[in-house]
């Protein structure tokens, strides 16, 4: 086994970060998570890069915002060229191997003009997210162009579960009195156990993948980082006995809403509220059918990241591997009068995230909970750290949180940002925005959170004097709401006009570069004498340089 | 010969927009390019992405911001992934083909991660910038990162110039009396002929060479964009005799500069005047001996330019080519204390450009000059545009300018930005900024020039109140200062804010992913009578969709 430590990378689709008992759920009991946030720190202030699947997890993957990866929504490529976090662990000799979901849409038309195989070793990871695949799984119809038929559907039919679409008839349905499947993907089914017992479903599979993987690993030397990523408990929201009767309308929690918030006047919050999902989850009839399927789904997870853990133990996996828990973005749920995620409020774009690290310099911060601002970003270079890769900071924008799990100095953030592209919804239509138009970014100080929506006026919470977000302060005539709003605009200026392309060049080469100049570009000197001496070279042993050689 | 128009593209490299007779020099007459001005459209406010060489080319030969390229200064590698003309035009069944110099450094880092062979037909031309380089040419020493021993260091040798640089000893030296060879590095050299004959230069070559492949190309009905572009009058400043002593110190027009400028309080212009060669043209000596040179070098391409036309006249390429004629930035020759480029006064970020477009569609603009805002990023969509090669929105950031060459309306812009990277320059080191923070952006609506500094106060210009750049109000306490960067500020972030990496998905294709939301995303439908109420669709008619494929 390797001495280096390994990353196991859980993530779960959709978890909101108040659905767990360690998070201060109050009936919604998830001891073996809780039990990892014991062993190591619960960041209580973790941000998504984007509120959507896609987005989010193209900026997990690569460690840098969605402006400079440019994958601003579901289905948009990310374009061959953007290095991954798989890609600098493999060059510092560890595996990156995923196990599950990851949304990324591989980029055949860049593919096939730079004239990569997609079925060569580089294409499919160039197509994988810079992940090796050990299972590849978007929870998708057989039929998507993100997934085609998986290795689940195999599963599935091999334990004799026969269908044109077996993820859908039995994972993601359920069945009525007479026997007839009802889908998941209507929310009035919500109710119904799912159409395939608990062992084999989605959840439990890809668990056991993630043991097939760990135990393939141990045979050698080589550290891996391994993502374990479920589909749940995203959408379609349906789980199998006995999750699906576990809760009931007395473990659901009031909605986090108020009247107040319909009466906004701001034209991109009511067509929000206006769009299907966010109408028909204001619906408590709605929220009373799928929250305890949610919450089923949640439980399920959990006993199955207790069997995983359990099997790392007696494994002794444990105790060199770092365990990483988090999610991609939210659930709205009905809170706010909306459903499904996509904007900012704390149910959506905040997270869950609980590391885990069994190296004796985290002993200090075992057990604990850290506030810092974080961003998911900041996971890929606490991973390359672990895995002894060295940091690419003219890549890799998120911040290294290992001072954090060491309880040591060094990590800082001012503000947490995430950036939504609504392009392709309703809300673009439904008020004629453009398509390169239709973009909102929100930038948040720890207190403050301040949203920008082109083409209208922003949107501004004040977390600490209204942590229930109920009082949008966007268009606020008070003196110090004027002043936040200033501060915050221009710290969005001064981020967005960051570097985020220049990726090809190395802060040393860079610095060897100007120094290059002082002396090889000849610019400016009249005569052999001022070369001298302002360089201290003899003109004549000058070798005229270009710019240094990259690499 | 193609039906379609070709487009002889021809950049001069450092060439002031003034330093034209068409452009209103008083003593420097540039017949040539004055007459390819007499048949086209002459632009009289054209600004280069950023004020230096390589960001900018990398800018105009991807038609994108250098934000969105990521090449923030000279020797950054662009990166593999970015899309450039040449790749749009081959799409489009014409050729891209490259006489001269591109700036360009191959990120050969991201092609070993690719697995791209740079001696692959793929690899060379990603290496190239696009193009098929039937000529590449820097202007370079031969041991530079960018240029290796170059087809005129050949050519040199094969007329008996013998040497192990003969670019550097003979067409970039002169010789003193006792025949020693003197660089034209040192600017006390400039007015030296240098030491080749005037038919024998690089200016000389280069004009040959794209005779030799419009030759090649008249045998073939496909139709080629022959990107012409010269070295000179880049430094090193030194002309074949007899344009070396054509101009005196009577020719030198006086400097744009004023003694209120030297009392400036930025910081960052302050160490701009500091800078080696700003203090060395700041000196009227160095003036005087270097200006003769660059006019001398422009007068020498001029008359190249004159044979080049005869030629294409002669030979009915001129009947179906357009022709455009550009600069990559200018030179700011001791005009506000300053030497060499590298800010954003007129005589730097403004470049000549004059495009004759033989069609006759541009009859009734031939011989008219256009005030416009253009950038440089323009040209590239206007070659795809005559090339018949469709418009690329979500890559290409220029606007076309075909509306202006054919006196249509269609053609609008209200800013050109330019950026600049200066952490490897002198005035980083001499101000302690970091090298992610070095970096300026400057926005111009026509009448105001607005320079954010980050780190610094920003610098202001009033163009129609003082047209020479004396007066910097970038601290002005007047009302309409503070309004004017207010505004300009909030259009730069408007402008940063945009899309500029979202180049993997097309207009129509989002149009279709919104579409494909409505009816194939399923969230948020409570039961079968709903999705059909909502759809038009029977629910038992559902196909499911995941994002539609890419392509």
């Amino acid at each position: 086994m390797s001495k280096k430590p390994n990353v196991l990378w859980i993530m779960a689709d959709q978890l909101r970060f108040d659905y767990l008992s360690c998070y201060g759920h109050p009936h919604l009991q998830t001891p073996h998570i809780d039990a990892l946030a014991a062993r190591g720190i619960r960041f209580t202030n973790t941000y998504v890069q984007s509120p959507v699947c896609g987005p989010s997890r193209m900026s997990a993957y690569t460690g840098r915002y969605v402006r400079s990866h440019g994958s601003t929504w579901n289905g948009i490529p990310l374009r061959v060229g953007e290095p991954t976090l798989g890609d600098h662990l493999r060059k510092a000799g560890a595996r990156a191997v995923l196990v599950g979901k990851t949304h990324m849409i591989a980029d055949r038309e860049g593919m096939a003009w730079l004239g990569i195989d997609p079925t060569s070793e580089i294409g499919v990871r160039v197509a994988e997210c810079g992940f090796e695949a050990f299972e590849r799984d978007d929870g998708l119809h057989p039929d998507s162009a993100r997934q085609n038929w998986s290795a689940y559907d195999d599963y599935l039919v091999n334990l004799g579960y026969t269908s044109d679409n077996p993820w859908e008839d039995f994972a993601n349905s359920g069945l009525d009195p007479d026997g007839e499947l009802m889908s998941a993907w209507l929310l009035k089914n919500s109710r119904l156990p799912a159409n395939v017992p608990e062992e084999h479903s989605e959840t439990a599979y890809m668990t056991n993948r993630a043991i097939d993987f760990m135990t393939d690993a141990m045979q050698s030397d080589q550290p891996w980082l391994c993502h374990l990523s479920y589909i749940k408990p995203h959408w379609p929201y349906i789980v199998p006995a006995p999750y699906h009767d576990m809760y009931g309308p007395e473990h659901i929690v009031d909605p986090i809403r108020s009247e107040s918030e319909k009466e906004t006047d701001h034209p991109l919050l009511r067509a929000y509220q206006q769009a299907r999902v966010c109408r028909s989850f204001s619906r408590d009839h709605v929220r009373e059918h799928v929250i305890p399927a949610y919450m089923g789904l949640i439980k399920q997870l959990d006993d199955n990241l207790g069997r995983l853990f359990a099997w790392m133990d007696e494994s002794g996996l444990s105790e060199n591997t770092i365990v990483a828990f988090t999610s991609d973005h939210g659930d709205y749920m009905g809170d706010h009068w909306m459903g499904d995620k996509d904007f900012y409020h704390e149910v959506a774009a905040k997270v869950p995230l609980i590391i885990a690290d069994p190296r004796p310099e985290a002993d200090s911060t075992r057990g604990t909970t850290s506030d810092a601002l974080v961003e998911m970003i900041d996971l890929a270079p606490t991973f390359m750290n672990a895995l002894g890769c060295p940091p690419k900071p003219q890549v890799v924008e998120g911040r290294d949180l290992t001072p954090l799990l060491h309880g040591t100095d060094g990590f800082s953030r001012r503000y947490a940002i995430s950036e939504h592209d609504y392009s392709s919804f309703e809300m673009a239509r439904a008020l004629d925005v453009a398509q390169e138009d239709a973009r909102t970014v929100m930038i948040f100080d720890g207190r403050w959170k301040y949203v920008r929506c082109e083409g209208f006026r922003p949107v501004l919470f004040d977390l600490e004097t209204d942590p229930n977000e109920f009082t949008d302060l966007g268009a606020s005539e008070k003196a110090e709401h004027r002043e936040v709003r200033a501060r915050l605009e221009e710290a969005l200026l001064a981020w967005s006009m960051q570097h985020h392309t220049r990726i090809t060049v190395t802060p040393e080469l860079l610095a060897r570069q100007g120094k290059a100049a002082e002396t090889g570009i000849l610019i400016g000197f009249w005569d052999e004498a001022e070369y001298e001496a302002s360089t201290g070279i003899p003109f004549k042993d000058l070798k005229p340089l270009g710019p240094p050689k990259a690499g």
